[in-house]
């Protein structure tokens, strides 16, 4: 991709009202643009990391032998009355009226439509269980919309149901889900604790959270340094100091960023929606239900507020919007343009490939890499006319020069 | 992937509303599924033929050099009040309000929300030209929706936006973007003719539609037998017997269904909103532009109105959900059961392969195997004891004898 036109718009000053660092590095690095409080356009760059995310969250899922499907976000006002959530929920659900002043809703989760859509359908034993999951956007009027993609009003998310005969099918389930959530996370590099939690608006019986330590986390977490528990503060008397029973480890606390929970909803939304099946035994019974939320825009949040350093974001292996970042020092030097083109077309063979190609000067070129953070840089300045460029590791900050014939060599023992 | 775990809820029986076939089909063969008037769910199958078609769209789009990104669909009024299409929209433009009463719509369509995310970036001539396009979830407050995902109030769209700092600029992409929209259509096995249009609610002074020739189509069209000419009836003198200019066709006419639509806007929207860059000339003006719908939904509509016989779906090539379709017919039949798991895994390595090993009758499978239409069915019965399946080409019925350790070279001969 040439980078003069793939409008990826650097600032070089962080909106004043930008506090988390991913918030600042977001915006500067041309990721996002806010279009209204909580609610951003993601710029072509941070539009490909969510596309390769997207793509690790379909890999987990589609091993599960879960399928994908797409619910719609207008979700009729009658729906939401059968389950009871119309009532109850608060000023956070955006409520319309059509041209024919029925009342609907912009569904902030799904539980009830994806309800509507099995109920009759999975109505025997024989048919479950079943895991349906979606990448949608999805909406909810927050109070204080925060943190850029942390707190948004329209933001996207992956949301996982899963229908079973007993509840002995949900736990397994239950667990593999939150296996595959752990591959999901470390596949984008983030570390993540799970934290017993609240139930809350969603309901059900069992509930946890998937919190990325981070110091503008909203919730205070006590987790163990070796294994993947953790706990609320608020509902645990653990303690810094304290040892995990189960491993041994020991106890630290922090700010958490919730990326991710899931629920043993159980009957919540089958039985006053009359979701039945047939079971063995011949007694129609309700669908026993599972559901499993994944912020998809705040794991980009969460990624890039973990991986940064002075210069700009340092992207995890996976989610790298691209391989090599070519960087045409002047482009109006013909023998640098020819040598680009060059390193550009045989790069291309090996991975994906941002030529900057752009009418700037150079060194703003070369703050702009650092601040967009492509793993490897190759640098086509003067000495090309030694027949020398200089690749640079964004991680490190290692530069060598490197010649040109020796660069795609060079490159694949980084 | 298993039958079993994908929901797949084939009907015997269409919807009473359903007046297309496409509409019929569609529900069906378990594609879809209404949610509210006009408003639909996308099951899994239905949904991977979708993906299929964003796939062709998106290497259409980036082989122009255009950049993937994604737009709000809530959007200030503030924007639409800027392009004077606040007051100029009628009731199809959802409406709401925040909590804190602000005004907000649903976006139809972005060109509001994509002039505000480029001013003051594209700047200057020298950062031009710039094509950014989207797949994404559009709102209109349809009056009748109709024939699924014809006329729906919630559907997917891609849409693109070109920004030039010349009208030649614009012509050249103008033609670049008709001709890959002829490339999509075709890749997804729908024949298309262009005709000139009249700009509408969307603006600018040259537009041009896609149309697919179908009796359920709404629009009246002359279209030539030999080349991609058509015309509105209402816009043109042309009648059935005339000769087209250019290529010496003949002319016919037909009802059309609108799969795309491509606008020159040039400055309807740059100039009120104040999106300028600075010429070469050194001189501000507003950016040129242009926009290029095409309708995803209605595009797998319109494939399936083309592409159907008696029985069910007759998928294209390049978007057929899954390339081979493993019907074991009794599954109580360990026999059966093993080969049909034999020859799954073996066709793996070669396509895409759904295998059916539902608890149902086996006739039903066969009928519900037509219904949903891949192209290679390879039915696994009672002939298993002598070593033998069954292999039906879905196009032409066609069905032979193969026996089990020939069906990999029989499947490449298709």
């Amino acid at each position: 991709m040439r980078q003069s036109m793939m409008f990826i718009p650097t600032l070089k000053e962080a909106p004043k009202d930008a506090e988390a660092m991913s918030h600042k590095l977001l915006v500067r690095a041309g990721l996002v643009k806010q279009v209204a409080a909580g609610i951003y356009s993601y710029l072509p760059l941070g539009y490909k990391v969510i596309k390769k995310i997207e793509t690790i969250i379909r890999e987990e899922m589609d091993a599960l032998g879960c399928s994908e499907l797409l619910l719609p976000a207008l979700q009729t006002a009658d729906l939401w009355k059968e389950s009871g959530r119309w009532a109850d929920y608060g000023p956070e659900l955006m409520r319309l009226q059509d041209r024919k002043k029925r009342d609907f809703c912009l569904g902030p989760t799904h539980e009830e439509v994806i309800t509507f859509v099995v109920r009759d359908q999975l109505n025997s034993y024989k048919k479950l269980p079943v895991g349906l999951y979606q990448i949608q956007t999805k909406f909810r009027d927050e109070m204080r919309p925060r943190f850029a993609l942390m707190r948004g009003r329209e933001f996207s998310m992956k949301d996982l149901y899963t229908f079973h005969a007993n509840e002995e099918c949900l736990d397994e389930w239950y667990k593999l889900v939150w296996q595959a959530y752990k591959n999901i996370f470390n596949r984008c590099g983030l570390e993540v604790k799970v934290v017993f939690s609240d139930p809350g608006q969603i309901g059900g019986d069992v509930a946890h959270e998937f919190m990325v330590m981070s110091e503008v986390g909203e919730d205070t977490i006590s987790y163990c340094n070796s294994c993947d528990y953790g706990s609320n503060t608020e509902l645990s008397n653990l303690q810094v100091g304290d040892v995990c029973p189960d491993c041994g480890g020991s106890i630290s606390i922090a700010k958490g960023i919730e990326v991710g929970n899931i629920f043993k909803l159980g009957t919540k939304y089958s039985k006053p929606m009359k979701a039945t099946f047939t079971d063995k035994d011949g007694k129609d019974k309700p669908l026993i239900m599972g559901c499993y939320g994944l912020g998809v825009t705040r794991t980009l949040m969460a990624v890039v507020e973990q991986n940064n350093n002075n210069e700009g974001i340092v992207w995890p292996e996976e989610i790298k919007p691209f391989d090599y970042h070519i960087v045409c020092f002047d482009v109006k030097k013909d023998e640098q343009v020819e040598a680009s083109m060059e390193i550009y077309q045989n790069l291309r063979k090996m991975g994906e490939c941002l030529l900057d190609d752009r009418l700037e000067r150079g060194v703003v070129k070369l703050k702009d890499a650092d601040l967009i953070g492509i793993p490897v840089r190759i640098t086509v300045g003067r000495d090309i006319s030694e027949g020398l460029v200089e690749v640079t590791n964004r991680k490190n900050g290692k530069t060598d020069k490197v010649k040109i014939g020796e660069i795609e060599a060079y490159c694949s023992s980084l």
